[in-house]
């Protein structure tokens, strides 16, 4: 691929959010770095875990990713590890997303070869999820995470768990890690009219694929307190076949058998411009229109 | 200004529009310069015009800009120029577009001063018009450009119409230019299901501001020859104001009276993310959103 015009992106997570310093010295391997962008970072003291959006060319991504990982094993002990997240390592899950000029087959790629390094250079045992699983039953990242840290080394003894790299037995201190391929995830959720939550729940059971809705929508019913109202809040987890109006329609229509009128919606954190432009070019009829045609797009081609 | 994250954009025209060696000359200056992007350029036979679209940061931009007023200037005669578009000069207009971490004053500003270098490096009478112009009467480019090169002479010698920069005579070769500054202008078509060129006009005519429709919407009726049917075709000259889904609804709206559908709609060439995440977000009824939450222009802002 012509590394100029890609754009890979990876969202690590890792079993810190609560020591400040330690949460900037892990996004601080990302600053600075040639080639690689942070986006985002944040910890989150209850669940005592950090997110991390970072997006770039991928040899760069590899390198600064593996530094970080690095880092977090040097920084995070898990024994001594508590919070209200699941968790498996101290580096728990790096999912990697093409964004743009790649596929998600070069993601895979990307992921494989930053799994293979991983296990091989700092002796943590590596599961490939998600679009690079090594077989059906370890796509689902619950699946592979299920035991936690504690049960990882009566896990890792199972023929059908046994790691795709490194070691057969846990890290001691930062036990394993869950590297990926997934497509783009936005967070969407909409808002209804009312403080009934059963109603919110009873429109996530029907948008969601799991109870025979849109194939790429997970969604549940959520209170917002501050607010009075209820919101049916989702994660699009493949916007470029299920797309983001398709989820907001078939709410309104939902909420039609219930009297209850959808408010609005909203979008938490980032979103890629395709998820967007979709969005427009379906309300407008937009014929034969392409996110090349966005002038900021076509600037950075 | 921090330069660094600012994009301005400009859309210098140039009376050339049949001879593809001077059109690749005059595009070519845009090209492999620093700080600037060539983002489209394409010559018109029939208006023996030719229109370049460029991006960059602005003293880059500036730079290039008045290379290209030099290079159009020795190649181009208007005293042999003919074409079925107005025009008064080898360089016949230049708009420069705030697009990104820069305002409508700051391209005013960048406006001037490409406007005082041609007129005094290259002995061109410059007119300022839109933002930039210095009186009501010289804000509309048809006003400035009425008589064309062959009435300059005449014109100049009008109090009212005395040049900002450059020589109260004409160029002998390239005549005169207009420089200014404006908002991002969308190309916008509404398709309707009919061959009727009444109704589009009709549609049209209470859609424009002149019609005493919408404030920053131009629109005409144009009859599609390969399609058999009918559109209103409209420039929405500063979407920031007057939003595309706001065109969209008033035509779905005024053609429910004909008993004509609206089969889709289409952008024509470059428009900028705003336009679209706006519409978006309308549809949607999108809280608090904001373009900053786009993926990809959080990875260059």
């Amino acid at each position: 691929m012509n590394q100029e015009n890609v754009i890979m992106e990876c969202v690590p997570n890792f079993s810190e959010g609560r020591d400040p310093e330690k949460i900037e010295k892990i996004a601080g391997v990302f600053r600075a770095k040639e080639g690689v962008r942070l986006l985002d970072y944040s910890g989150d003291p209850d669940h005592n875990r950090m997110v991390v959006t970072v997006a770039g060319r991928p040899e760069a991504l590899k390198a600064s990713v593996l530094e970080a990982i690095r880092t977090a094993i040097e920084l995070i002990d898990l024994r001594e590890h508590s919070g209200r997240h699941p968790r498996m390592g101290s580096v728990d899950v790096v999912p990697f997303i093409p964004i743009r000029g790649c596929t998600m087959e070069e993601a895979v790629e990307l992921s494989v070869e930053v799994a293979r390094e991983a296990g091989e250079r700092f002796g943590l045992p590596v599961f490939l999820y998600e679009g690079s699983a090594s077989a059906p039953h370890r796509r689902n990242l619950a699946n592979v995470r299920k035991g936690g840290f504690e049960g990882l080394d009566d896990k890792l003894r199972l023929p059908e768990w046994a790691p795709d790299f490194g070691p057969c037995r846990r890290h001691p201190t930062a036990g394993a890690v869950a590297i990926g391929a997934r497509a783009p995830l936005v967070a969407y959720n909409v808002n209804l009219g009312t403080d009934r939550l059963d109603i919110a729940d009873s429109i996530a059971g029907k948008v969601r694929f799991s109870g025979g809705g849109l194939r790429y929508c997970k969604a549940m019913g959520v209170f917002l307190e501050t607010r009075g109202i209820v919101q049916v809040s989702m994660n699009m987890t493949d916007y470029s076949h299920t797309s983001l109006y398709q989820a907001f329609e078939l709410i309104k229509a939902e909420a039609r058998r219930y009297g209850v009128p959808v408010i609005g919606s909203e979008i938490i954190g980032l979103a890629p411009l395709g998820a967007l432009v979709d969005t427009a070019a379906y309300y407008l009829g937009l014929e034969n229109f392409s996110s090349q045609q966005i002038l900021e797009a076509k600037l950075y081609e």
